[in-house]
């Protein structure tokens, strides 16, 4: 009987460990695979045959597991490059030794990439006892064809609530205050976008749309004028018409040649204060914490995370199930549900699903009742956290 | 029947509305007052006569508003000095046109200065019908007597698990890593300290202790040394031993004199760069969200700040109770356990209870596990939820 492997890329999120949990949970109710291994550290782990045995996993650390945020088997940015045969001839070799027939790989699209590099490769040496198998994952929601992605629902309710509390807090004074709220997301607004499912924003600045600063400095005006106070979101991403960053003065770059921003809220905060705009102006840049804050974690989008994870386990008994990413589709009917399909994985790798134009309001002032149809059903419920001495319960990393 | 005012002072936190809930409630079980108005915005509001009658809020107004993060009556930094006796007066004219007998004022040691300049001007004037009772509330924690603060224990479980999630964060890839955390605390360092509940902190810079930079990079070094990994812990206040601040380029001055800061996590990692003791370092500045993420209200927290309101308003049936804080004094037994008592405001106002040196280990290593015994009740239990549309239901702000 053969063995697989689950393995994690990419950034974390606070339901990427449900995704593991599921196809843990999948292969105990029926056991296509003797051992589940956890690759550790993605790609770059399995390399170095870097496992964690999974397979009997207790129910009570599965659901802790669920409630985990981050990549429980740690993750990389390691990218197989196709030109780089050394490491494709290592993995085989590798799941050959350990008798791997599935590799699960969760991640956003670069890890698509890699599921979709794996089985041409495959294909092309005419081995067909290897396949792999995406799952989606991240925050930022950017992969095409799936209607979310798991994590995405979660950042975007932990940013919401925020929003509403971090609102509560900025107006308690009467004086004028000017309140920014920088999210992730580099080239997709999708986070910065569902900031507005709080019902508090005044203007959301999103990176589909170049920058325009007159506009922009407007619009906070006639907020200030109004109500001497104004609550803006904007995403890291967001640049001038030009190209450049508005946070450019600290772009650098990841492994990736994905440019690392942050300090988009700032630059926002120093034109409106240069241009005297306002007087008082705050900035909150939620940083790592919209990603792992699992205090948040949608209900929703746990169950959707680990049942993909399920999902992905049950239909890659079929032999030929290889090279595809397992996505989410939404039902066409008013009330939300989703079915589970499978996709190429090379339709979703190194494409990117912008939040759609004709969602947002003009001149920043926010979005769509098509877009809150589109968010607000991602959000809903709350699991039941499991405590230990006051702060949730969370598994010990398995990299550790 | 005479009435009374609840007002807010200062700096919100995530539990300052339970005590204004729990005078409510405490006046609907035994209505010694005519009417319960809300003070908007403080003193000065007050001032403005600008008031709500709060007497008939319904039980689910009242769960929802202990809920509510933030002064749901709004705040102010207005400070009452004794040399402008046209306020005071002022005040007392107010309080005869609406026959207010007790002002009850939840703020920190300046509310609790406020509380004792009103009381005795009351008594040199010989007016008796008028009384000041305070309730302390600060996310500092840095009041004398009371054995903590309301609103300090639900930040202190944010702060810890924040630090938990964004620790298991970071330490997903297998390359070198500095996390540094940074917290508020001009002058204590309560809340930098709780991020040690999470268990994973590994050095923790407190304001109480002028920071040496020689012994605190020799830690980062061994760290990294040993695990490739540095979680660090700062507070905002941190101090060389010049007395200027870490984050000195950035400091300016809040209405009270006090300096306004935000800087020491960047000036540290600035520090840790340019000595090349790491590559790279991650800050994540927890800024607004910490005093006002409700998500993470602790039980004891939101249950001692309504009790605590409700013991005021029962002790205010006293003709003779002004100039008064009512604290919370923890019980000599293993059992984590509270009472409520009375104090002389004046004994509170203007002065800082730091964290004890005795509770810290050398050279930043955490915290003793007396400090442990003292932190640990306060964040046990977390209040049902009551979600509207996916994110907690809260009031609308009362001042709007």
């Amino acid at each position: 009987m053969a063995n697989c492997i689950v393995a994690q890329s990419g950034g974390p999120s606070s339901v990427i460990n449900a995704t593991i949990a599921g196809v843990v949970k999948a292969n105990q109710m029926n056991p296509i695979y003797e051992t589940v291994y956890g690759g550790l550290n993605g790609i770059e782990g399995i390399l170095q045959e870097r496992f964690v045995d999974l397979t009997h996993m207790s129910e009570e650390e599965n659901r802790i597991l669920r409630q985990t945020p981050s990549s429980a088997l740690g993750s990389c940015r390691y990218k197989l490059k196709r030109e780089n045969i050394k490491d494709f001839e290592k993995l085989f070799e590798i799941m050959e030794k350990y008798n791997v027939e599935t590799l699960f790989y969760t991640g956003g699209n670069d890890s698509m990439d890699t599921v979709a590099a794996l089985s041409e490769y495959a294909k092309e040496k005419g081995i067909t006892n290897r396949r792999f198998v995406g799952c989606p994952k991240t925050v930022d929601n950017d992969l095409q064809h799936t209607d979310h992605c798991p994590g995405f629902a979660s950042a975007a309710k932990f940013i919401a609530t925020t929003a509403m509390q971090t609102w509560l807090d900025v107006n308690v004074y009467t004086r004028q205050e000017v309140f920014i709220l920088e999210t992730m997301g580099r080239d997709a607004g999708w986070l910065a976008a569902s900031a507005c499912l709080s019902g508090i924003v005044d203007l959301v600045v999103l990176p589909e749309v170049p920058f325009n600063k007159e506009v922009f400095l407007a619009e906070v005006k006639k907020c200030i004028d109004a109500k001497n106070k104004c609550y803006v979101v904007v995403s890291e991403g967001v640049k001038y018409p030009d190209g450049t960053y508005l946070a450019a003065g600290e772009a650098k770059n990841d492994g990736f040649g994905h440019a690392v921003l942050g300090g988009a809220g700032n630059a926002i905060k120093n034109m409106i204060l240069e241009s005297k705009t306002a007087e008082r102006c705050k900035v909150q840049d939620l940083s790592t914490a919209q990603r792992c804050h699992a205090s948040e974690q949608s209900l929703v989008d746990v169950e959707e995370s680990f049942k993909l994870g399920m999902s992905a386990h049950m239909r890659s008994a079929d032999k030929t199930f290889t090279g595809k990413m397992v996505g989410v589709k939404r039902k066409d009917q008013e009330e939300y549900d989703v079915e589970y399909f499978a996709i190429d994985a090379n339709k979703v790798a190194n494409f990117v699903k912008s939040f759609p134009k004709e969602w947002m309001l003009d001149n920043y002032r926010g979005i769509t009742e098509e877009a809150y149809k589109y968010l607000r059903p991602l959000i809903m419920g709350s699991p039941v956290v499991i405590y230990e001495n006051g702060i949730p319960a969370y598994v010990k990393p398995y990299y550790m």
